[in-house]
């Protein structure tokens, strides 16, 4: 675990010189004085048109939305201005550059981490930045320019992803992803292994064609296709989402892509470490080997799940912290602290050798669903704020950085063969991806998931920030470099063509978007007003008639209760229980109290744990408005005639939390069912009598 | 300006070797992952160190206000919590690294920012991380930790000063800022360059001392003095403001020490600018040239006011874009766009040459008198929260460096004669900024700054983020070096001896605190539920009884008055009026219409650049609420029956803005007047007929 990083000592006996240097040294202090400013005035720089492209990307959004453009999203607008500034870095800046004379010198036959160079008597330490394709040195020394836009890989993953991921995390819909819990995972795993596969092995043939035909120039083995397969399986469909978002399209179609996108990251980034760590066994064996295999599998369910329970853990300290301290009386250090240790979620996972995007993923879950509720009212927001200005500067930085990469970067290698192969081969994997598995779902599901719904979904496979930032990150050798500028191509493509054409698509397959709001239809200002870009965890698009059963053709009702059963498998009511008694009133200030739920064997612990406000809830309960209790007896008296079913409305979060404590007395079966069911069954106002239709077969 | 970087190439003939390696290639792959790996995963650590650190920080912070714990400030604790963590990483992680044979070559003699590196054929990339002295050598092969805890400077300079500073001018209390401008532009000016020259000065002689004993192992020239009497000149009260916020001491005192704190600051870094210009003038000459220090002081003039225009242009761009586009209807594009201008004023400046920081404070300055009110009120919370958290975090973050810097920092020179001369000299120097130029203003002033807020400002001389980062910026020579270390000694000191001792020294002093919170009193909840760390721009502290005009024994309300007008010279008065009639109609949705401040011949122009809003708001005045509207008629009859002096509360920001609306028939004279004097005649509520007392015998 401890590998050494090891310094190379190049000392330059210097012999005579260094009497002489002595009298010039006060020059060339000034002279390295200069050059430092220089340098840092490039920094600079290069932040600056950083900062200027995703201001005039923020300025042509806002022109857009105006305007209501839909057919360019902004990610798609901060790559085009990324190319624009790429070309005119390249072509545009002089070579600043000059050339010295090569040198010659001893050294070991493997590049070092650090080197420590003696100049005329002086110890100057320099850093590995990376390797240059031997063709590449004159580009490499030639602009100054160049080089400082191009980042390093760890600014993506440590940087800009993390806000991304937790964002998504944080931002989940709680109750339609667990709706769809069962086809999510199978998606996300099964999905992302065969379209990996499928990918991979697709590749391999061509690459084992290029070399037939001659046009690869260096070693590209059976495991760097399936990484390629990997790498390219991460789907980010921000673009379909936004869409789908101002549109109010179908909200569980929505679900299933939001939910398997997100996962699916997960998944392919862990699939992408073990097959890196699939590499390094036996001599030379990059052919297949069983033993190795099973190795991998083994090290990717280690990774997913050790990542997955640190995300877990870390959220859970969080709650744990913003409940028992008195922190919520101090917003700002509340925010910190929140902030803080979502982001030390992901540097701890780093560290471990677990992956930080699965863990920061998870964490960003737990935090929504157990710290959130510890928060004062302005933390709440504040966090809200704070991550959705980081996840969205985060996204438009990496879709910029994107269009530049495309010009400044100084390894490319594009090969039109393998080019054509990739997508071809991502259409097919996504294809083997989708059909199959949602045939081998509505096998199981009650309510189907529609022909339009899986060609939507084909169709939204789209590659974003997470297979780029996956394939930047090791761009040492010829196949990475080609992989790479492959990736960057499939992800123009994909945002720019799929992205402009979601909106068409969705009116062809004839799915629903918004009740009171027709596709072709303007939105008006008040609407706009409250739009937010990207994903808003506050606001569900308001349920349309539902698609599923509209399609399927059953009785709406009995549909509605049937669905909500058997999403909620045995395993996850389980797990729903044991949250609701257990973990609920433990992590947060809801739930029944522990004293009732736990053993009295534990008493003094439950007590403990206990949060006062759980009690004075309850005491509320009792004496105040006994009308809002929901119990059994209530429902099945009162069901049948007072239902309210406020299918064209969805009630803000809050509203939804401060029923929480409402419902303390009822068992967690029935909180899990409204929960689960909730979307459909939302009730409008407090002032009405909240009574909520649950199954009278149950 | 365009100085090229000169990359070296070093080429290894590695003659026969080549064949050999090839073989070997694939082992050396996987070695070369594994270090990336490795160094991936101490790279998380070293974040994750931090996180660590602050997240620990935060919790205590917590504690002690929960607990009114006071002698130790945050940064104070943050910087304790580095140094432990320093003292484990530097004696409790093992050397890692292996040492290699040192190799020879030849090289030219002097250090290259670029490295190519020719290893078996394959080209490596190595950046220049920075000079090692000869002694140290070992140290740094040792221990990769500490290497990788070792922040490049400009990260302090390009990430975390800008919030810090930006932070500072957004928040700064305007009309306090205003009202004591002359004399803070004479502390923050003649001030520092008393401070700087007298330090300098004395340190020089402290420098020939060590000579003399011997101590002295490296070059020390007289600007090198100079320059750290510029770099520890800048003062950064953090915590002395803190404490003076949370008992909410004299508001005159509070903006004295704040402005001439930010101001301070700003001169400082232009200072060392001016002073490392001055360095290069001539062959040898590290003594004093008249010639070149003209040029110096031409240096410092053309920097700062660069670095000021620069800054209010980028405000002025924000604001003209916040008002004519719609931004405000997309909140999180407008913050995402605010936060993205700011920034860019810094890296704007930094590239041009001029002084990022001074340009982001005065950025800050200008948004938050322009942009902040076309702002949508979401915005408005979201970019003060945004910034409060990012002030927060850095803040703490460089403190914490600094305590771990102690021990990490591999380049430290302590000499105990020059960290005596240090601050024996700092209380010099800042004696000899405070006393005479109070003298001198007092002359001018008919509110003399009393003795006891001399002595205050004196003992609130600390020194903090700013000088820590001014010094780090370059450690290449052994002079800067000393200097480093020095300067840690300094913040510490300072920031826990003179920290602790606030609290104490306002009580010695006689310096009262707010109304109704006596000094040794606990403060209730409610009070602390918004205390809020740092500086509030929302929040005045309280007026209490002025100590000014109780001090000198004058009459308190022709004192007032008198003061009111002494502060606002003509020039201030000319700019004032400028500021009112177009400046603001142009920029904001408020003050006059331009089509009547401007001549008749712009019509055009004017009806262009006018809002909307201010007809609208002229409107509503006209018909509507006639009683609030304030003439010189008006006021002269019902002034001196129905005045209300609300003395004991400020009222908030927004009921300020709110009624800038409704000023717009007044003049801009008595919109001044009312401004300057707007703390102590605040006026509690809407409801309330407003009437603001105005001289009776202007």
């Amino acid at each position: 675990m401890a590998l050494p990083v090891l310094p190379l000592l190049l000392l330059l006996e210097a012999g005579g010189l260094r009497a002489a240097e002595r009298s010039s040294s006060a020059m060339e202090e000034i002279a390295t004085e200069k050059e430092a400013e220089e340098s840092h005035r490039q920094d600079s720089v290069s932040l600056l048109t950083f900062i200027l492209l995703l201001t005039l990307t923020i300025l042509t959004i806002w022109l857009f939305k105006h305007r209501r453009v839909r057919f360019l999203h902004e990610t798609g607008l901060a790559m085009i201005y990324g190319l624009i500034v790429g070309v005119i870095l390249r072509y545009g800046t002089p070579s600043t550059s000059g050339h010295d004379k090569p040198f010659s010198c001893s050294q070991e036959n493997r590049p070092f981490t650090t080197l420590l160079v003696n100049v005329s008597g002086k110890f100057f330490e320099y850093t590995l930045k990376g390797e240059i394709s031997p063709g590449k040195i004159h580009n490499v020394e030639q602009n100054d320019m160049l080089r400082k836009v191009t980042f390093d890989p760890e600014v993506f993953f440590n940087i800009l992803l993390p806000p991304i991921i937790f964002h998504a995390g944080y931002s989940l819909k709680k109750r339609h992803f667990f709706r769809n819990l069962g086809s999510l995972l199978a998606y996300a795993f099964l999905g992302t292994a065969v379209s990996c596969f499928i990918i991979g092995n697709l590749m391999y043939g061509v690459v084992k064609l290029m070399k037939l035909v001659g046009q690869l120039s260096g070693k590209f083995y059976y495991t760097d296709c399936l990484l390629f397969g990997a790498i390219i399986s991460a789907t980010d469909p921000v673009t379909v989402l936004a869409i789908f978002n101002e549109l109010h399209a179908d909200v569980d179609l929505y679900a299933l892509l939001f939910g398997e996108s997100v996962l699916n990251d997960a998944v392919a980034i862990v699939l992408s470490s073990s097959i890196v760590a699939y590499q390094p066994t036996g001599e030379n064996t990059h052919a297949f080997d069983a033993a190795a295999f099973f190795k991998s599998v083994g090290v990717f369910l280690g990774i997913f799940s050790g990542s997955f329970m640190m995300g877990a853990v870390t959220g859970v300290v969080t709650a744990l912290v913003t409940k028992f301290t008195k922190l919520h009386c101090f917003p700002l250090l509340e925010t910190a602290l929140f902030f803080l240790m979502s982001w030390s979620t992901f540097l701890l996972a780093e560290a471990c050798g677990f992956t930080g995007v699965v863990a920061v993923l998870f964490c960003g879950i737990t935090q929504a669903h157990y710290t959130y509720n510890n928060l004062s009212v302005e933390s709440r927001s504040r966090t809200k704020q704070l991550f959705e200005v980081l996840h969205f500067l985060a996204e438009n930085f990496i879709f910029s950085y994107m269009g530049l990469a495309l010009f400044t970067f100084q390894k490319h290698i594009f090969s039109p063969v393998f080019i054509i192969g990739a997508f071809v081969a991502i259409f097919l994997g996504r294809a083997a991806h989708i059909y199959p598995l949602s045939f081998l779902l509505n096998l199981g599901r009650r309510h189907k998931i529609s022909w339009n719904f899986q060609h939507m979904m084909m169709f939204s496979g789209l590659r974003g920030a997470m297979a780029f930032a996956l394939a930047i990150r090791d761009t040492a050798t010829y196949s990475r470099q080609m992989m790479f500028s492959t990736t960057l191509l499939i992800v123009f493509f994909t945002v720019w063509i799929v992205g402009g054409g979601t909106t068409p698509m969705l009116s062809w397959l004839n799915i629903r978007v918004g009740d009171h709001v027709p596709l072709a239809e303007e939105m008006n200002e008040s609407r706009w007003l409250y739009f937010r870009v990207g994903v808003d965890p506050d606001q569900d698009p308001p349920p349309t008639n539902d698609s599923f059963q509209v399609l399927q053709g059953d009785g709406p009702d009995s549909e509605r209760r049937n669905r909500t059963k058997q999403e909620s498998a045995w395993l996850f009511r389980l797990w729903y229980s044991f949250d609701h008694n257990y973990l609920k009133p433990i992590l947060t200030h809801s739930g029944p109290p522990l004293t009732t739920t736990l053993p009295s064997w534990c008493g003094l612990i439950a007590r403990c744990l206990t949060s006062p406000q759980v009690y004075d809830n309850q005491e509320q309960l009792r004496e105040e408005d006994s009308d809002f209790i929901l119990n059994d007896g209530d429902l099945t008296v009162t069901y049948g005639d007072t239902t309210i079913t406020a299918n064209g409305s969805s009630g803000p979060h809050t509203a939804t939390t401060s029923l929480d404590g409402r419902r303390t007395k009822s068992s967690s079966e029935e909180a899990l069912e409204r929960d689960l069911g909730a979307a459909d069954y939302e009730v409008t106002s407090r002032g009405t009598r909240l009574v909520f239709p649950l199954e009278d077969n149950a």
